[in-house]
């Protein structure tokens, strides 16, 4: 599919958010999984709710909040070292495996890349540094610019204004399924990076293609 | 608390969405309560993507969605029977065995009472209709007007334009705590009718008061 710019959703896409289960089991035993995922649930639920109500407040606090709220909900107790611990975590997340070689192939291609994220700034700045990706992308936008997170047209716009290119020219990489729906939405060509073979959300949109790793993306660019 | 007009939400609060968890069971051998969470937490997160889209459809078909979504992510086939019964459930939930009694005392109080729910009008007619309260109500709103899901405040607007009342002169009350955020966002007093004794959510708001069913509403507003 011939494109001009790639756009890619960070957490969950780029980086690993479900590695802090290995951190979160040992400081809950037992618990690990429980709290990654009502975790991750919750901290994207409080983006959805404060962007509809117009109370935005960045990423990282959002984040904070859904860990508390998770660790009451499951009974654990959250001391300070245990939440320093897992937020220190969370600014340091791993890049999946195969993405540094499938984005500098990209890159090498002459395509624009960017990041478009709810994290703000420093959250992505500190993130991208550490999975060595500062040199590869023209542009890291973080929706705090607009103060609505995704699925907020708003957000999505970013990218075809910071890249000056056409939304239909372009191709938004998200592993998940809404974040794909929000991106079509809008106006953009969707691959879906569909990590955890989830099934299709009926929200009324196929992505224009579909893979389980960002090797796949390179191969349908190609 | 002297208040003028008392709004409630609908699902959840006034009627038992998860009464239909014993239609499921019995459709679904040992998968009742999974269908019913999973479709319940769908549902409101499709109005929640669809109201930050831009991609507003009445709550009936969201309803649908969520459940076809919901049955597919499961591994459950969801038969046309199977759908036509479980919605058709959907259309007539029961009501929480106290509401009648505690919403006519409070009518007799001289309180404006209004129901403001995502659900669309034929919905709720039919609801409100099944549970014998058609006369109990001064309005029975839906977002529908607004195509605007809460928590967006146009949502919560209808009931101050329509009822004629100030927010801070108005009680919302809510089964979702989620609902009540958004309602105090937007300006509304709010009782909590904590069903489930779940934890408050960190959203930074505390309920003005909350109770475990309608009886502790009664006494709140005496």
């Amino acid at each position: 599919m011939p494109v001009q710019a790639i756009i890619f959703d960070a957490y969950g896409t780029l980086f690993d958010v479900y590695s802090i289960g290995a951190l979160a089991e040992r400081l809950f035993p037992g618990k690990g999984a429980a709290v990654a995922e009502l975790w991750r649930d919750k901290q994207i639920e409080y983006t959805r709710l404060r962007t509809l109500s117009n109370t935005y407040k960045p990423f990282w606090e959002v984040t904070q909040d859904a860990l508390v709220f998770t660790c009451r909900k499951l009974g654990l107790e959250l001391t300070l070292d245990a939440q320093t611990q897992i937020m220190g975590q969370y600014a340091k997340l791993e890049a999946f495996p195969e993405n540094l070689a499938v984005l500098k192939s990209l890159k090498a291609k002459g395509l624009k890349l960017a990041i478009l994220s709810n994290g703000n700034p420093e959250m992505l700045d500190a993130v991208v540094q550490a999975a060595g990706m500062s040199d590869l992308f023209t542009q890291v936008l973080s929706v705090h610019t607009v103060k609505k997170f995704k699925t907020a047209p708003e957000a999505y716009q970013l990218g075809t204004d910071t890249l000056s290119v056409l939304a239909k020219d372009t191709l938004f990489v998200s592993s998940n399924c809404w974040d794909i729906c929000g991106a079509a939405w809008f106006g953009y060509k969707t691959f879906w990076v569909n990590r955890s073979n989830a099934p299709l959300e009926e929200l009324g949109i196929t992505p224009h293609a579909e893979g389980r790793t960002l090797e796949d993306l390179a191969r349908f660019v190609t």
